[in-house]
């Protein structure tokens, strides 16, 4: 086996498929947040060769997308970016999103909800923001709040948020039936890593404003959030709607890693470029 | 003079000021449209060898924008695109607003207005999708309409719309004196020009998807649009909130221009890297 220019071995397995979360009981410690499945590069120049090229597939695939949106087309795709604080929710989003046309892109970053939110029901202000046809979506922390900073933090009684992962499941099958396609990513960091990361945000001066004590405070709960979210991955990995645990400690691999999960669930989506009407019926009328 | 990395000239005027409308009575029937008003270097290829040195400097200012607005601050810039169909309002949005993070982006392109839209206010609907602190908002089309293409097809009586101007410049006198600095560019092609790109749309397999027929239908009311444009552009022409006219018969230039345009806006807002919290007051608590 040889790589090819995309970084990725021409024979092995589909990143979707490695990445996929196993069936049965997750252990969210006893899977590995260092590791490169799938690149067979040496490493962070490789990788960056290797976006090269994968960056204008992806955005032909989402202009595809969205051409079809524009012509009659019901099809879209929603990305769920979950993770710990500084797991890289916002990095993937600035160098994986950003490699496709802003125009077919509906991005939202959910921060706590607001009182008129909190007044609705949990799923409310995410459908809100669910993508139109021929749209990419992307929910940069999503729904799985409500079964897991609300379960660690005791937000609502454990009766309330054990209820919600029923509630997920028939939201998310809905939404694929819909013609949505969901592909959700949970952006795994090792505690280390963690720390490394919110130093540096000390270290540079570029990087200060990103410094927020009450991820600091957060961190206290690091086992909690672990087991919340082994819980919300595996009792809501569904066919319609399955995880990815996407080891996240190489920001390079993670960026490669989605960027090839959206490339191989787009190819899937078999896209064509819609036909126009003919060309006789069209030049009619644009005249001088 | 001779150019720099930016294929503009060292010691020329501002692009914003080269391209702000000049105060008086507008006819845009007498401002060109292939000219190239401020780029020095000789064509396509310099002006994408200069965008490769513009990106990373919009990019980074477009990041202290978002710190600051993630550090207490208040400020936030909107762009505003208008033009005839096939002006390059997408192409603007794909090209230039694609050269920063999307986080930091919020792009809406207004479409028709719907039932509910239509039976509030008509600022209604652009007021909902403001650019929060911090971020650079898009609108691809946008209030404009309501006193362009609302009096082109008379879906509203003359006292009606020429009432708007008014409601207008006061509207977004309030928004520029909260904080939003305004950037309003009509994308300016010659009527050969949308010909050409129209046919173009029918030539290419991958473009078809684009050909709307309505826009040939549009294409009769040229002259109409372009008087209710010129009105609308002299009316709304204010210090707050002033109008560039971008030439865009070449769609390098018009990257080009609001890229620097964008560029220029957000130096003069002197933006700076927010400062973190004291080291000392940080890493405790960071731990183990």
């Amino acid at each position: 086996m040889h790589s090819d220019e995309s970084g990725h071995t021409a024979i092995s397995p589909r990143v979707s498929d490695l990445l996929r979360l196993r069936t049965g009981p997750v252990d969210l410690g006893a899977i590995a947040t260092h590791v490169t499945p799938g690149f067979t590069g040496s490493g962070k120049t490789d990788a960056k060769t290797a976006m090269c090229h994968l960056g204008p597939r992806l955005a032909d695939l989402q202009e595809q997308l969205y051409a079809e949106g524009r012509s009659g087309g019901r099809r879209s795709l929603l990305l769920v970016l979950q993770g710990m604080d500084t797991a890289g929710k916002e990095g993937t989003v600035n160098h994986v999103v950003g490699l496709v046309y802003p125009m077919g892109v509906l991005y939202h970053a959910f921060k706590r909800p607001t009182v008129e939110e909190r007044e609705h029901h949990f799923l409310w202000r995410f459908k809100q923001r669910l993508p139109p046809p021929g749209i990419i979506g992307v929910f940069d922390c999503s729904h799985y709040e409500d079964v897991v900073v609300v379960r660690v933090h005791e937000l609502v009684p454990a009766e309330v948020w054990s209820c919600r992962y029923g509630v997920i499941n028939r939201f998310e099958g809905k939404l694929a039936a819909s013609g949505t396609r969901i592909v959700k990513c949970f952006l795994h960091i090792s505690k280390e890593e963690q720390k490394r990361r919110l130093l540096s945000r000390l270290d540079d001066p570029t990087k200060h404003w990103k410094y927020n004590p009450a991820d600091v405070d957060e961190r206290a709960y690091w086992d909690d959030y672990q087991q919340a979210y082994s819980d919300a991955l595996e009792k809501c990995d569904t066919e319609a709607a399955p995880w990815h645990v996407v080891p996240a400690d190489h920001k390079w691999y993670r960026n490669w890693a989605i960027t090839m999960i959206l490339i191989e669930q787009l190819e899937e989506m078999a896209l064509t470029w819609p036909h126009g009407p003919e060309p006789g019926e069209c030049t009619r009328g644009v005249g001088s």
